[in-house]
């Protein structure tokens, strides 16, 4: 495998813990070589989204993905539409930005059959609208610690299924899955998931962070590439053989430690990690 | 579904802190009621295991596993033999004290198909023992978010494939697992497995908790049935219609509240959650 270099990676604005607005954020993205970047929706509040996606443009930067859908099930009809219509309106500005994919992470309930079953019908309510704007859908499998609070949708296995159940297959899919490091890395069916994924040309991105051992806060303690346990270098060699050709992400959910810290140094410290430990 | 009481239930002595010497535990755990105990190794320190094995037999409760296996996988071979030769020793006292299963926690490694293909040999070494003795050996799959420190397998299919893999399919197995709703509840292809280890005779021990959301600490915050996200009654029931008769255990670890609870308050709880929650 080649070295990667900042050319061939993104960066997720996650990683950079939301301290500075956004066109900063761009700034310091483009200014250390990256070649996308995926923002949140968060950020884009009080901006104006023409003004977001010039700038974005003008560095010569891909936006890989824009985060994130609001949760699809609901406990109400009502809610569950409102939740729809909402994506909806997301997807209009993830156009707008010129993002490739809209991150899907679905949400749950106590009721897995029940959040699994909506999310299958919402997703597929969203998929025309989705054609239309030229955006993909990419549904993120959350790792299962977040079953109850997040995603139902844990396995990529899952996912995939839901992927076919809704658009079959086709030659040049609209849904697909986002692969992330952090959720997946556990699985031993982690190959043959991801070779499926790539057959079917439904990998939309590759997200990398690593698993801290121990991990004091299971939602906002991830590591930087490196510092923890996944052997990030064997999936990515599997994402790369089963033909996925786009850039590597890199989404650090870090409270405790990298969302302190200047975002020049943590850009540095990525440059030097994607060559060591990806 | 009919519904349970004490007396087609089992406690795992983990539920109740470790608070009180085994003997203690066992009159308590007979006193209210169960048909079944499933003791650690820890709490045989010091103790005759002929006289612990004695008292629950003549508290007329069945041993349904023996907590729990020494690791296997290890960074030398010498450590990895030692692990092996530990696990043979534990077997030892499982038979000694009838225990029906030998409960396997199979441990990880930072290299997880290096993890994978020592607990895969070691198993297989395990396994002739096993069976001379008259103890099961029971896998335990744990929850992804255990992966990088306490069990390289974490899918039912996974534990599933390793027991086809090292004793293929046998009318009366001698390897097979423990099925844990705190572990697998969040799996989209949980009935899928259960049917096939239900099929293969292979369920050798049902598990029962709760999921706690949120939960504060992923090892020692579990919850009692009830207080959380877990359908159980589903989970039970589909463990049931595969043919498994065995006991419904409860092992719950909780540090934060129900160890700090007097063991007849937890037992008298537990005996109103199966009937209610389970």
């Amino acid at each position: 495998m080649r070295t990667l270099e900042a050319k061939d990676c993104a960066i997720n604005t996650a990683t950079l813990g939301f301290q500075a607005p956004i066109n900063l954020v761009i700034d310091a993205v483009a200014r250390h070589g990256f070649a996308g970047i995926a923002p949140w929706r968060r950020e884009m509040e009080g901006q104006s989204l023409k003004v977001v996606a010039k700038q974005i443009r003008d560095s010569g930067l891909q936006v890989t993905g824009y985060c994130r859908s609001t949760y699809i099930p609901a406990n109400t009809r009502a809610e569950f539409v409102a939740n729809i219509e909402n994506n909806k309106l997301a997807l209009n500005d993830a156009a707008e930005l010129g993002a490739q994919s809209f991150v899907m992470v679905v949400g749950t309930l106590r009721d897995l059959s029940s959040a699994r079953a909506q999310v299958r019908e919402g997703v597929a309510m969203m998929l025309e609208h989705a054609r239309d704007l030229n955006v993909k859908l990419a549904l993120e499998p959350l790792h299962p610690v977040y079953a109850a609070d997040r995603s139902c949708i844990t396995l990529a296995e899952e996912a995939l299924d839901m992927c076919d159940a809704i658009e079959g297959p086709v030659a040049d899919p609209q849904l697909g899955i986002f692969v992330d490091a952090y959720h997946l890395w556990w699985s031993a069916t982690l190959k043959r998931d991801i070779e499926r994924a790539g057959k079917a040309k439904r990998i939309f991105g590759f997200h990398i962070s690593d698993w801290l051992n121990p991990t004091v806060d299971i939602l906002n303690d991830r590591g930087m590439m490196g510092d923890g346990v996944i052997d990030l270098k064997s999936i990515r060699q599997i994402v790369e053989d089963v033909g996925y050709e786009g850039l590597v992400e890199t989404e650090i959910f870090s409270s405790h430690n990298w969302w302190k810290k200047p975002m020049d140094e943590t850009l540095l410290v990525i440059i030097e990690r994607i060559k060591t430990s990806v």
